[in-house]
């Protein structure tokens, strides 16, 4: 899998690429799903998880670098939040897919309009 | 990464899983964005990559596996179509991230407006 590179077109398809492997785990998929509902601590978001601390963190790291998620820390208490912009991105790659497959479905449907019409 | 289980609920969380992967490769973005326009061969796929045909049909195998693409065979020619249904999953798994997430922003407006009010 290639890299962030350094050219502007490819630091994008990188991006995409980073946060389409973040999602493809369930346990990062649902330190999403709760940080959509507000921020979380470290150990707020380890809780539901029967999985060893660094095994988690590694996961949180992961959501980090696609930029899914950013983290402060107040002492020893680390607090994550969601970034909604790569969603944001994700999104606007399905919707492109979806417009160009809603067209080619319209263009069906005129042409099987157009049969119909002619066997009339 | 955990793989399809027998019971219902770990099925769709395996799906997704391995929608995301598929999706998580430029190559293999770029197949779906072409098959986005209309069926085409695999000649007619891997055209446009300066790639190993062996490599390149690699990657439409994972795609298959993602259920994102199905395929069929005459004579010698192979050819794909994009099945568009794993995309409407990502699309409502994002939706439900995005519902939770304006929540969040429009209890946010409330309160800052509620605190604009008492400070008149």
């Amino acid at each position: 899998m290639p890299k962030r590179s350094g050219d502007g077109a490819g630091e994008v398809g990188a991006e995409l690429d980073d946060v389409f492997h973040a999602l493809s785990d369930p346990t990062r998929r649902r330190v999403v799903e709760r940080l959509s509902q507000g921020p979380a601590t470290t150990s707020e978001l380890a809780g539901p998880f029967d999985m060893a601390l660094p095994s988690f963190t590694q996961h949180l790291r992961v959501l980090e670098r696609a930029g899914l998620v950013t983290s402060e820390k107040q002492g020893r208490v680390r607090t994550y939040r969601l970034a909604p912009e790569p969603l944001d991105r994700v999104d606007t790659w399905l919707a492109g897919r979806r417009a160009l497959w809603t067209r080619r479905l319209d263009q069906l449907d005129a042409l099987l309009y157009d049969l119909k019409e002619q066997q009339k």
